[in-house]
């Protein structure tokens, strides 16, 4: 039972990547897998809830260099654009950001099931522009949706929209450039 | 002629709205046009390529109000920025630049022969930029890709990923905030 939903994680990853949510069916499923359609019928009558677990055993991975976070605000959002970077270059993340970006944008009815999701490399900044504000690095009057959109969508542009990968150079600028923006004294 | 070629342009602008490139198959496309399948593969024998003329014919209108750009260049970013948000706040646009997005991203070689749809935007904000530098408006040093990208990005954010609208307030923040970044003198 592991190995074949094992096996059948492996085939809907794959099958997302290729063709998106659209390409997700249970005749391609059983092919890729190897796997029978009635076992996948049996344990995923939807095959949407199917793409959803495999969607987010790859995109809510908790990041090991933030379960540390630094203390200090800055070096704090330095790691977190670090991080964001590394998960935006890594191919199957971008691709299944891709993918649920647009399945959320055709089916509103995913999108309300599955906000958390999409929302959740926006939550993890808010949290360190919180904390900056709070420690007193950022000033006690930023707007907070703002500050956070400035951190989190160049580099979601730059990768998905662009297709460039994210250099440090590239996570370097945005901090230097957020702290000028967003710090209470120039750094 | 005229009215098939109609008919099947917005069959497929439906179908890509609904279900992608993914969803874009001669028997849809015959089904939904009332085209017969023969006459579609003769003018289209790949549908993509349908699929292209579609979406370049909405995303590609030249918006009025930039025809005649405003000379002062702080004006000029405002209603850059009010032209933008009313093109993304437009589902249909903003379905086929999902849809364009995705498709680039599963498709390189797409991706390569349409670069110039989605860097659009992208080249209107690079000029409004290199103009307002060039009269003095912003900063001499300013990197020209990081500007550009503080430009485009957070609009595209809220709308494609947060699935959002902008407001006009959401345009005068962008502008304001756009200003005590990149501009030589505070407002």
């Amino acid at each position: 039972v592991a190995a074949n939903r094992r096996a059948v994680h492996d085939a809907a990853m794959r099958l997302l990547a290729r063709h998106g949510i659209a390409g997700l069916t249970v005749d391609r499923l059983a092919d890729v897998s190897g796997v029978s359609r009635s076992t996948i019928y049996r344990h995923w009558p939807d095959p949407r809830e199917l793409a959803v677990e495999a969607l987010e055993g790859v995109l809510r991975t908790e990041p090991t260099s933030l379960r540390a976070a630094p203390e200090d605000p800055a070096s704090a959002l330095l790691a977190y654009l670090r991080d964001y970077a590394r998960r935006l270059n890594d191919e199957t993340y971008a691709t299944m950001l891709v993918t649920i970006i647009e399945w959320a944008w055709r089916d509103p009815d995913f999108a309300r099931r599955h906000t958390h999701t999409l929302e959740d490399a926006r939550s993890r900044a808010m949290k360190v522009v919180r904390d900056g504000r709070a420690a007193g690095l950022f000033r006690p009057d930023i707007d907070l949706n703002e500050a956070v959109e400035a951190v989190v969508s160049p580099f979601l542009y730059q990768r998905l929209v662009r297709r460039k990968r994210i250099s440090d150079r590239d996570v370097r600028r945005l901090h230097a450039g957020f702290l000028a923006t967003f710090a209470t004294a120039p750094e």
